[in-house]
């Protein structure tokens, strides 16, 4: 099948993703690459984590999933492969992969050591290109991920504050505001259980009635929270942006009642 | 050919666009898809159906259009399938697909209800991945356009709004600015008829004497009539950004003398 | 193979490179299109000449690159393609392509005039669409570029300043500051020689001790030079940008002692 995707803080204007791409398409010319972002902020682990872990569930069995925000590239951060059942996993192992991870059977961690599968020369500050890039190429060419390198335990991680529950009071916080100016926060569907149409949820001040179904179901310009399409309360303008309404951003604390 | 192109505001850094890749690729690993464009303003759906009717009738006959610019999501507004003589155009029915099917002709339009063809849990939030996607992707599968829902008569539509002629003067309005810092007006070439060098086009006003042929026609940095890559009347600068010269938008008059 | 690589001032909101690609796709339906950047800034040769130059040599032999910055549209420049060793570049003849030949094999240097390789109505405003696009698919599908016009002798260059070598100090500049705001210089590694560790680099009132090999051997937050991934001296800051920091931008002088 061939499919690769790319999450990277490498950015659209300078020659970077594309100098990936051709490292791929050297090795596999009929790899078949599809980008999820290479907007991430600049060194934005966690950021990068959320954004993949959000849109690489919905790619087929096979895909190879490659992680690219890397600053510690160089040094001793390992670079890693993780087969799971359904895909495998390519990136530093600084916590990149791991919130992807966090949904997948994981089968083996495997150290990339084996530089027959490098670039030939392989730079200190670009290993996208040098090693992740034609690593990948090499798993849709059907290289075994065993023969990359040695297993080793435990990839890196990064962990989501997690929301605490007290006395029928939920509080979570923001996690990511997306560029529609909605905020996506922490609080999963199934903590709220019941009564969902009756809680209130308030955030930055700002007291919300209900949680409804649709950004439609608010009056245009008006705050509504809602369950988002990855299962989060997500807190949103009907045609309009929460984030700058509320002046709210990733951090911001968020109770439901 | 399993060609699909998308049209969307979900941006290039939020996990959106390739979610929804992501979905297509689960109906069909083979598909090939082409963004048009995911920066379409927040809900702006003349300006999506403005820039989709520009750049998809080069796409190859067969081809699948998708827009998803969609503040309706999961409210009332249909979301469809139309299917011309030369494409079939996916997307939510609020007009968004309007200004693409114009040049068209339209062989039948079909609500889309037909669950099988959908993602098998589907959000209130995000139909490009959860129903447009897939449907996309089972269209380049060769599935019937019937089989996706019942047929139904006139898609919704925008318009724009038309330049009037009076007494040898056009009155039209700039439509768009291009990122180049063109304006492009609603002024069709066929409207001006002969004696074109002579024109007098006013806007902010600013007078520029005759029509010309290439933006380079006029010294650096200085403004330039011209009919741009769609046929319409174009004020631009030579090497420079007419919008920013002018502090032109859309919606600001241009008239023709 | 069919894979054919965009660099492009179009932006990535306007209808531009989606009509591009429409067009190509309409000669050839099974091209591989791959995006290097569309978001030269408008105009900026130089600038795309540097960014095609790092990304392309990194894609595979039979790679067709075209290049699309070009103000000069409609008029007078040449419309061309040169055939290398490993390649075939398309674009305008106004040094757009010449930093990446400097590293080819040029076989033949060919003026685009055959009309049947075109979109069948020539814009005078967007020949990507309408010539370079059609005719890099029409290169896919194995026409010889000796038919689509006459050869010529040298096209135009643009040419990059010259760091000059005095008394064991190299004076040179900052050509190319990228999005994380690392600053690319035009001295080269080999142009240092031994000692490489001593050497003291300053821009912009900073002096920088000693070359590293990573980001991350400088203290977050602190300067540090490094040859890049393109072989180049570049100034950067552990986690942060050295643009900002230092105010620093491309023609901005860098010494090394």
């Amino acid at each position: 099948m061939g499919i690769i995707t790319l999450t990277t803080d490498f950015g659209l204007k300078d020659p970077y993703q594309g100098a990936m791409k051709g490292a791929i398409l050297s090795v596999n010319p009929k790899a078949r690459i599809f980008d999820i972002t290479h907007l991430v902020s600049a060194g934005g682990i966690i950021e990068g984590a959320l954004i993949m872990s959000a849109a690489c569930r919905f790619f087929p069995a096979g895909t190879i999933h490659v992680g690219v925000v890397d600053p510690g590239v160089g040094g001793f951060r390992r670079a890693i492969l993780v087969e799971t059942e359904r895909y495998v996993f390519v990136g530093p192992d600084n916590g990149l992969l791991s919130l992807a991870l966090e949904g997948e059977n994981i089968k083996r961690a495997i150290e990339l050591t084996d530089k027959r599968y490098f670039l030939s020369e392989v730079s200190n500050t670009f290993h996208g290109r040098d090693i992740f890039g034609p690593v990948a190429a090499h798993l849709t060419l059907g290289v075994s991920p065993a023969l990359f390198g040695p297993p080793f335990e435990r990839p890196a991680s990064v962990s989501l504050p997690q929301p605490s529950v007290r006395g029928g009071v939920v509080n979570g916080v923001v996690i990511y505001a997306d560029s529609f100016g909605n905020l996506i926060t922490n609080i999963k569907r199934d903590l709220l259980g019941r009564g969902r149409e009756d809680a209130e949820v308030s955030v930055k001040g700002a007291v919300i009635k209900g949680i409804k179904k649709t950004y439609s179901s608010a009056p245009e310009g008006a705050l509504v929270a809602l369950f988002g399409s990855s299962g989060f309360l997500e807190i949103a303008v009907n045609n309009g942006s929460a984030a700058a309404k509320l002046g709210a951003a990733a951090q911001d604390g968020v109770t439901v009642r």
